[in-house]
């Protein structure tokens, strides 16, 4: 049977998220002319090129068991992305991030508009209000495409707690992420539970299982993709952490050194306050979580996490946790030719630079 | 067939709601024992007396159309519930509302959890992400109940689209709502567009759909159901304006004149503004939005609202909706008990005080 590539699948992925997006835009017109930026902002942010890790992944472990591919699979899969949309949005009014993917984050683009055209009230609690109900739309949407992606209610109904699972642990991850933050502490263990979670459970592994789960055989596979995603997963969110310190902004889309002035505790900084000389760990602690550190200030704590070994070591760690992933998929029950894209999907993960 | 009356329905509904929050507080505690405040917080928001008007509904329009009692559509109906609580929670972080059923709203909650514990960071930005992520949470347990309510995916599936379709219809008619304020126009026309989304079709016309189509028979009774609903809702909405301004902060929980100082474009506010002279209607608008109006302004306000004659007709509106909407129940495809419940709850909805 010949596959897919992997870029065509995230084609289909986007071809689905877009036709899914408009028909719910039309919906959104069709109730109130008021409503026009909310489906126009929803559809770009939608259909704005994101990575698709998620329905890549569950579609991944959908085509792993052996199942042929289907239409109808692959828009279930996609479905993953609307959780993943509520969550971005959902997480730049909670960080009070400016920009995603280099354009305004959706409350900017919302205070935007409030200032514009010259409404009534604060501009700033009218752009959060936007995004909180959003996120909220997406979230929502989320479950109207897995619903209607085609496939029998039984084959969806035997995926849906996995989906949900997804869900919660995604939930209960950002708020220990948040936590986390407000328990300042450098608690290397936490941090890397926290990413395990967030990274390993929500981004990879429950998707691969969701999607074995849709396609309703080889369950043994389901554990298979645990020893390949929780790592990875891991290794998933230190390359997001060292790109948060250290990313090219004109890469990432976002500021550079934009973790430092969010005072995120990852396990990068965890690592480096382990390693540092108490001067040091002074000049960190004071930068870390403030809002207006300059680019020489940003250049200076890179400088520091740098000398203090924790970047070169976090490299390391991620080079582990990519073999033990990709041991995992030297299993019998595997499709061949997707334990290739998965090898393929671990190093792209871990080598990004954005 | 006895059918059970409208407090053991809502008794049921209570405890259906206890049983999935607490079942889903396990799961959470059982990912980190830092959720437990998440856990706590949410079972005590769900399990704490709300009106539960939409699973009533949405039950009442299953047993209309002759369906044998069951749980498992009950449990179903009671995920409504769930949506609602979402609602709530962004609600009030989207106006900064403080209160909620006379407790602390939940980002002040978590606002005080994070005060309390001394974190690290502001209190209030902890509060509102913790508020966001928790309405998040409750919004993916609506459709983890209503799939696991134990009916056929077959019966869930057949129901799903009008849940989706009300909760889409639900975060347009809260956008509409933010934007009317932010427009600050006291056009009657739009304010009677927006009630009648909001409460009509969220509140009352969709969760009856939903019990019908969850029965799978007598289809006809959806039209009844939009004749019903759409006008109660209005008046639901109405008598929301006028509590808004009038209740009685002993039973409404929240504080007197709420509506006043959070500067809401009600329908009560167009009929005011457009029955009142000149310098009334400059007092108004001053105090419109006015987070800082103290008990006598609110009174002043009061009592300007009441001159202008709003509050007759406000009150007169609601009456002719009320009786609008008890005709449509005389048809007779509708079982009869059903629709001297359906008497009851729209006498409850229009003539309550909180």
């Amino acid at each position: 049977m010949v596959l897919p590539g992997i870029t065509q699948i995230r084609e289909a992925i986007d071809s689905e998220l877009l036709e899914f997006t408009r028909a719910r835009a039309e919906q959104l017109n069709a109730i109130d002319s008021h409503l026009a930026p909310v489906a126009d902002a929803l559809t770009d942010f939608i259909t704005d090129g994101g990575k698709r890790f998620r329905p890549i992944f569950a579609y991944l472990g959908y085509l792993g068991t052996g199942a042929a591919p289907s239409e109808k699979a692959l828009r279930a899969c996609a479905a993953l992305e609307l959780v993943h949309v509520c969550a971005l949005i959902h997480d730049d009014v909670m960080d009070g991030s400016d920009t995603r993917r280099k354009k305004p984050a959706l409350h900017k683009r919302f205070e935007k508009l409030h200032r514009t055209n010259g409404y009534a009230g604060e501009s700033e609690k009218f752009g959060v209000a936007a995004a909180i109900l959003l996120g909220d739309l997406a979230l929502s949407w989320s479950d109207e495409m897995l619903s209607e992606s085609g496939l029998t209610s039984a084959d969806t109904q035997r995926a849906a707690p996995l989906f949900y699972e997804m869900r919660a642990e995604l939930m209960a991850g950002q708020y220990l992420d948040v936590l986390e933050g407000a328990l300042a502490s450098s608690d290397l263990d936490r941090s890397r539970k926290i990413a395990r979670l967030k990274s390993g459970k929500y981004s990879i592994e429950r998707p691969l299982q969701f999607g074995v789960a849709l396609a309703g055989k080889f369950p043994e596979l389901q554990n298979l993709f645990s020893d390949y995603g929780l790592p990875l997963g891991e290794a998933f969110q230190l390359r997001d952490d060292i790109l948060g310190v250290f990313g090219d902004s004109a890469l990432t889309g976002k500021p550079a050194g934009d973790d430092i002035r969010e005072g995120k505790r990852t396990v990068l900084m965890a690592l480096a306050t382990s390693k540092m000389s108490d001067t040091s760990h002074s000049i960190l602690q004071s930068a870390l979580g403030n809002p207006n550190l300059d680019n020489s200030q940003v250049a200076q704590i890179q400088e520091l996490v740098k000398d203090s070994g924790a970047l070169a070591e976090c490299e390391k760690l991620i080079e582990q946790l990519l073999q033990e992933s990709l041991r995992a998929l030297e299993h019998p029950a595997l499709d061949t030719s997707v334990a290739n894209y998965l090898r393929e999907m671990a190093v792209a993960a871990t080598n990004r630079k954005s």
